[in-house]
C-alpha cells in the first residue's frame, strides 16, 4: 500500500515519513535503512568531518539504496562556522537532490539549491519563519513544534497548535515535526493539514540507527519528564536528555546574574555527545532527545517500523470513519 | 449528522464537544448554547457567589434547554476555600447527573459525585495524575495539554504528545484539552485517541459567552503570542492572556530573590478579572486564554460552531480516506 500526499509525490517516497537529520545519527546506514523502508533518508552533512567525507557518505548510501534520500545542512550559531557552501556543493555534485535546511539565515543556502534544481524541505518553528521562508522559495516546510529534540525556538508552541495555524497560512505543503513517534501521532499531523511528519528520536531507537544499544535502551526506559532545556537564558534553547551533564548546565544557567557561554562551553562540547553514542554512558555528555522518548517502547527495524505506521494509520483512518460519518459524500479538506 | 464516540453516548450528546468550566464565563446562557447546538454545556459552579446561586444557575440552564448539560468544580489552592461540598450538593439536589472537577485532591468530591450516580470527568495534564484518578472511579478524563489557559502543571507537555501517551495507557475515554479551536485539532484529537475535545478559549468567542464585545474582538486580533505564564515560580503556573498586569506579575517573579503570592495578590485578584469581562478592558487583570486565541478569527453563535466542526470534520475525514487507502478493511482503531 502507499499513503499518497503532496509530498509523496514530490519526493517521489511510498510513505510521508522524513527522517529528520540528527547530528551523529544521520549516517549511511540509517539513512538508506529509511529509503528503503518507503520514507526519506537523511544524511546529516556535517556529522562528516568535511566535504569530501560527505561525498563518500553519499556514494556510501547509494550503495545501499536505489532510492531518493536527502541531506541536512543545519546552520548552527557558532564561532567558528563549518563550510556550509562546501558541503552543499559537495551534496550538490555528487547528484542529491533533496535537501533540508534548518538554521539562522538560510537565503542564501536555499538560494544555491533551488539555483542547482534541488527540492528544499526548510524547518521552523514559527508560523512567521515559515511565511518568510516561503517567500524564499522553499519547495516544502517542517513545522517543528516545542515537542522536538534540539531547538524549539523561543515561543513554546506546541504542534497541536502550531501545525493547525500552519494549515490556516501556509501555501506550500508542510510536514510536522516534533512529538510524533507512533501512528497516532502520523495521522494527527495529516488531520491538521501536514502533507507527512519527520521524525527524529523514533529513528535514534531503531536497530540501524548508529547509536550504542545502551543509549537505545535509556530512551526505551525513558519517559516525558527525562528531557530538559537547557541554553534558555541566551535565547538560543534546545530541548536535550536530562542527565548530569544537562542539569549541571540548567544549574550553571539559573546562578545569579546568569551565564556566559564560557561557563558552560565545557560541558555541552559536541565531541562529548559523540562521545555518549559511542560509548554508551548517557551522563557524559549532551545529547538531543524529544519528548517522545515516552511513547517509544521498542527497537524496531526501519522496516519493522514502517508497517506499523503503514497498518496502524490504515487502522486509526478507518476507526475515524466509523464515527465520523462521511457517507453524504461531503467534499474533501485537502491535506 | 452525529459523531459517534464513547463519550457521546455516556453523555447522552449528538456531538463530542464538551464546553471547558471557565470562571465567569460559564454562565446558563452559554451553557445552554452549547448544549443546545449539540454539545456538553458546563456551568461553572464558583461563578455563583453561593450554592444557592447555583441552584438558581441549574434551574434558569434548564429553561433554556432540556438537553444535558453538566456542573465544573475547581478545586482552586486557595487560603479561604470555598464551600465545595455546599456546591457540589446543590447542584446534586437540583438533578445535574454530569460534573467536571478539577484541580487538587478531587478524591472526596469524585467520591460524592460517583455515590450519587453521576458521571465524572476529571481534568489532568499529566498520564500519572490520570492514572491515579482512574483508580478513584472517575468515568471520562479530560487530557489537558501545556497549549491551554489556565492551569497546564509544571511538566510542559503539549497535547500532541500527552494525547498519544494517553492512548497507550488509559482504560476510560479521554477528551482532549488545550490547544483545539479548530476542526482540524478535533480529528487530529480523535485520531491521538481522543473520545471528543473539550474547548474553552473558542467558546469565550461565540455569540453567546457572557464577556464584552472588546474582550471577544481582542481574542479575534490576537496570536499564539499573546499568552503568557503566570506563577510558574510559586510551582501553580497558569496562562493567562499577556497584558499590562501579568506582564507585572511575570516582571516581580523574576526579581533577584523572587517574589511571594502577597507581592503580588493585588494584581491577580479575581475580581480584577471579572472586571475585565464586564467592563471590556484587557488590561484591567488577569483573565486566562489559551494558545488557541491565535486560531481563533471570528465570533459566530455556538449552533454556527458546531455546524463548523461537523462539515469540517466530514471534510478531514473524507480527505484522509482518499490519502490512506483503506479499502483492504483492517481492523479498525479504538478511538
Amino acid at each position: 500500500m502507499s499513503i499518497v500526499t503532496p509530498i509523496t509525490k514530490l519526493l517521489n517516497i511510498r510513505v510521508p515519513i522524513v527522517q529528520g537529520g540528527m547530528q551523529w545519527v544521520g549516517v549511511p546506514r540509517l539513512a538508506a535503512a529509511v529509503s528503503e523502508a518507503g520514507g526519506l533518508g537523511i544524511l546529516t552533512g556535517l556529522t562528516q568531518p568535511t566535504p569530501e567525507a560527505l561525498r563518500q557518505a553519499i556514494r556510501e548510501t547509494r550503495k545501499l539504496t536505489s532510492k531518493p534520500f536527502g541531506v541536512n545542512i543545519t546552520l548552527l550559531p557558532t564561532i567558528n562556522p563549518p563550510d556550509y557552501a562546501g558541503y552543499s556543493r559537495a551534496a550538490v555534485e555528487e547528484g542529491v537532490k533533496i535537501f533540508e535546511t534548518a538554521g539562522n539565515n538560510p537565503g542564501p543556502l536555499i538560494k544555491y539549491f533551488k539555483e542547482n534544481g534541488c527540492i528544499v524541505i526548510h524547518k521552523c518553528t514559527t508560523i512567521r519563519h515559515a511565511k518568510s521562508s516561503e517567500r524564499l522559495g522553499v519547495d516544502i516546510l517542517s513545522i517543528d513544534g516545542f515537542e522536538c529534540a534540539g531547538h524549539p525556538g523561543e515561543d513554546d508552541i506546541g504542534g497541536l497548535y502550531l501545525l493547525a495555524r500552519a494549515a490556516q497560512e501556509l501555501k506550500v505543503p508542510y510536514i510536522a515535526s516534533g512529538g510524533i513517534a507512533d501512528p497516532r501521532g502520523f495521522v494527527a499531523a495529516l488531520a491538521l493539514g501536514a502533507s507527512g511528519v519527520n521524525m527524529g528520536t523514533r529513528f535514534m531507537c531503531t536497530v540501524e540507527s548508529p547509536i550504542h544499544q545502551n543509549i537505545k535502551d535509556k530512551i526505551v526506559a525513558s519517559t516525558e519528564r527525562d528531557t530538559v532545556h537547557i541554553f534558555r537564558t541566551m535565547r538560543n534553547t534546545a530541548r536535550v536528555f536530562k542527565n548530569k551533564v544537562s542539569m549541571e548546565v540548567v544549574r550553571i544557567e539559573g546562578r545569579p546574574g546568569g551565564a556566559k557561554f564560557e561557563d558552560i562551553r565545557e560541558l555541552v562540547a559536541g565531541s562529548r555527545g559523540r562521545q555518549v553514542y559511542e560509548l554508551g554512558d548517557p551522563d557524559y555528555g549532551i545529547w538531543s532527545a524529544g519528548i517522545t522518548v515516552g511513547l517509544i517502547n521498542d527497537i524496531p527495524t526501519c522496516e519493522e517500523l514502517f508497517k506499523r505506521f503503514e497498518k496502524g494509520a490504515q487502522m486509526i483512518v478507518s476507526g475515524l470513519t466509523s464515527c465520523v460519518n462521511i457517507q453524504d459524500e461531503p467534499s474533501r479538506a485537502k491535506l
